[in-house]
Order: structure tokens, then sequence, then C-alpha cells
């Protein structure tokens, strides 16, 4: 199974609907496919212009590690320099704390995933998960 | 004036629906705002991975160098290596044909860019003319 | 409001000039607009060669993530592989400390940032912030 | 003799006061040392946010190089991937036309380099040779 635009659509849209449920400051939401390339994205208004580097590196590292955030950020927690490796590997995209999701489809594969940036990292991770949800997708925060 | 997220979705949507009237393959849309940073993509099932460089690009070296597609394509037919050049500062970001829309507000003044690929040069810059119409927005193709 | 060069001019004149109040090292100012892209530089006799780079990466970071130096500071000191990986996302131009000052209008909206380098990081920021003052423009170190 | 910034304040001011009785587009105008450093630098308003890359690329070809943006371009127009191969070297910031000004004192010594960029290239030349001049600096365009 790919991922639609439409799925996209819909878990942006549903992760700026739970940012704003939950009072967080503005959003930026960008969703990958399984190959790490972009499919969506969203910043929302009074967001700092350099949002989509932040979301697509939280959102690429997922993808190309198959780690999500929180287990990119526990691996940099014990072992900083092997964080900074991988990054150097990846061209310097990888942004290893909470807001990177894996997607999976219903049999476990990873389809993608999703960033989000703009509130704080455990917040911003909730919100995506809200947004995943939404459409029905397994989520790894 | 600043573009916003709505308008950004408003004119993606309107490039979209432009390309389905036209019978386009799938589009790739990016919105950037006037700092050429990224406000919106959405990129259309059955699309190559790669377009949001493209789309990115075409729309980066409208907003830097405050040229649209066909100008910079202009520039670029006459003087290759100044085109090549340019892309070097640019960190090789710029792709000077046609698709890529310089936005611009009542006064004249430019506050962001389009950038739309997937089918043919000319017939991207017609469906993203389009779609900025739709926002209400003047736009150089 | 976007920043004009008369402001820019304004505010590294009186940037220099508080340094020689102060006392201080050659300083070096650089101004940038809301997109991160640079309006207005210069650099002292005496400074070294590279001193654009650093009042560069000030000021880029603090346009780009809407954190002042010093809250940049903050957090490298928290969580040393987040600023790293967030350098890396942004090309390696962030230099996350006091220098780097946010300037915003008077709805508290980001117009741009001010980079100063070439003394103490708190004496850089001191200066820059009555740089800024003396345009009228509320400024976040 | 090495250049100062006064020198260079000066000679940023009489290009574009020159741009202003020529009735040229906004103009964006860099002075570089002669190692190539930033020492200052000022865009107008009105001009698009790149500039800043344009005008240090006309001047750091002149400086890296010791040619002038028509000496360049005359070698670019002959052959055009030995250009591009300087700027492989060069990390793609040279930007071989004219508007790239070398500088020399009164021995024939290059001190340095401008770069003015935003209208033609043969008028950005014109303006900043007159700049060069209004300092007492010995400019090749």
């Amino acid at each position: 199974m790919s991922l639609t635009l439409d799925q996209a659509r819909t878990m942006i849209a549903a992760t700026r609907a739970k940012g704003r449920e939950m009072g967080l400051k503005p959003l930026s939401v960008v969703v990958l496919d399984a190959g790490g390339h972009v499919l969506a994205f969203e910043r929302e208004d009074g967001a700092s212009p350099g949002r989509f580097g932040i979301a697509q590196g939280k959102a690429y590292g997922a993808v190309m590690l198959g780690m999500s955030g929180s287990a990119q950020m526990a691996r940099a927690e014990q072992q900083a320099y092997f964080m900074a490796a991988v990054n150097g590997v990846y061209g310097g995209q990888v942004v290893p704390v909470p807001g990177g999701i894996l997607l999976r489809d219903a049999a476990g594969a990873v389809i993608g995933a999703m960033g989000v940036t703009g509130d704080t990292s455990d917040n911003d991770a909730e919100a995506g998960k809200a947004g995943a949800e939404a459409a029905g997708i397994a989520a790894d925060i």
C-alpha cells in the first residue's frame, strides 16, 4: 500500500485541528512517502519561515532509519556521535526528536512518515499521532 | 501583504483543478513566501517521487531573482553560463523554465511564487496561472 | 511591515557607535530581512576576515527558527544534538549564541534579525540591542 | 594597502548615487577585501531577496581569479566548460559577467573587488566604476 495525497491531506488537516484543540503554537506538517520524498506540506500562518526543513528533517530520519523521533532521540541521548554521523550520511537532513512519526500499513510495513514542528517536541508528536489516526493509519511516535 | 496558508491552499487546489480540466499528467504544486520558504505543497498520485525539488526549484529562482520562469528561460537561452552560475550561487535550487510563477500584490510587489511541474513546462505554467487567478493574485508566468 | 535599507543602516551605525562607547573590539553587523536574506552588512577595520559568516549565522538561525540567540543557546545547552541537527537542516548556517537578535514590528511579528560579532557574545548582544532601539525597532536578544 | 570600511562605504554610496542618476533599477552592492571576504553590503529597497549572492558571486570570481567580470565573461563565451569548472572549484560562488569589478591600489595590486547587480550587467558595471572612482580607487570592469 502506498500513501495517497488524499490520505496525506487528511493527516495534515487532522494534525492541525488537534493542534488548535490543544492550544498549540502554529504548526507545520509534512508527509513523506516510503522513499522519504515529500507528498504534502502545510505551514500555518505565524510559524517561522524555516519550519519546512525542521518538519522534513523529523520525518526523513524516521523513514530512512525506520525509527520514530522518540527512538532516534533515545539513541542521540545515549550516543550523540552516532546520530551526528547518521546526519552526515543523510546530508544533514535528520532531526532526531519527537514529531518524527513513522506511518505503517495494516501489516506493519512502513509506508511513510509525518514531521510535525512548532510547539514542544512532545506536543508536536501528540498532534501528529491524532492526525495519523484520523486517517486510519497506525503511527509510531 | 504576506501570503496566507489559505491563499496557498486555494492556489494549489485551483491549479490542480485546472490540470484535470486540461487533461494534464499528475501535477505537483508548491507555494513559497516572499523569502523563498515553503508555505504549502501537494504532489498528485502517480507523479514521480522527485517532483518536490523541481517544483521548488522553479519557484525559488523566481523569488530570488525576481524573474518568472519564462524570463529565466530567455536568459538561459541567451547566456547559459549565467544561469548555471546563478544556480551555483543558490545551491543548485534554480530550475529556469516556465512553471515558475511570480506572485504579486495589488501594488506589484512580489509576495511569493508558485512552482508547478508534471506536464510540459508551458502547460504547467498555464495551470498555475489559473490557480493564482482563482485566489485573486496577479501572476507573471 | 518590511525592514528598509535605511532602517538597516541606522541599526548598523548605532550598533557600531554603542560598541565604541562600550570599548568593544571591532564589530561586524549584519541585518537580514524576514526571509533571512541579507539587507546590509559592515565589518569594522581590524576584525578578522571571516566575520560575515558568523554574523550571518547568528541572525539566520534567529529568523529561521523564530528564536533569539539566547534562546538558541539555552536549547543547545539542554540538547546539543538538536541544535547540531538544525544546523544540518539549514546548511551549517546557524550560530546559536547571543548576538543573534530577532527584530519585531509593533504587532510583535518578526521582520528580520541582526547578527553582531566581534567581542564577547553578551557584549555583541548588548550593542545590537542598542542599535535596534536607535531605529525604534523591538528586539529579542 | 588594505581597503578600509570607510572606503567601502564611500564606494557603495557613490555606486548607488550613480544608479539613481542613470535611472537604474534598485541596486545591490558588495565590497570584498583582497582575500575575497565581505567588508560591506547594501541592498536597495525593491531589489529581489537573492541579490546578495549574485553581487558576491560577481565580486568573488574577480578577486579569486584576478579577472574582471568582463574578462570572465569573454572566457565564458569562448570556453563555457572552463568557467563552469572554476565555479565548481570555488563552491559555486562565481558569476562571470560585468558588474564584478577589480579594485587596485596605486601600484596596480588587487586590493579587493566590488559586485554590483540589479540592472543590466553593463549598467551595473558602469555604476560600480563610478563608485570606485568616487573613492579614488582604480577599477577594472
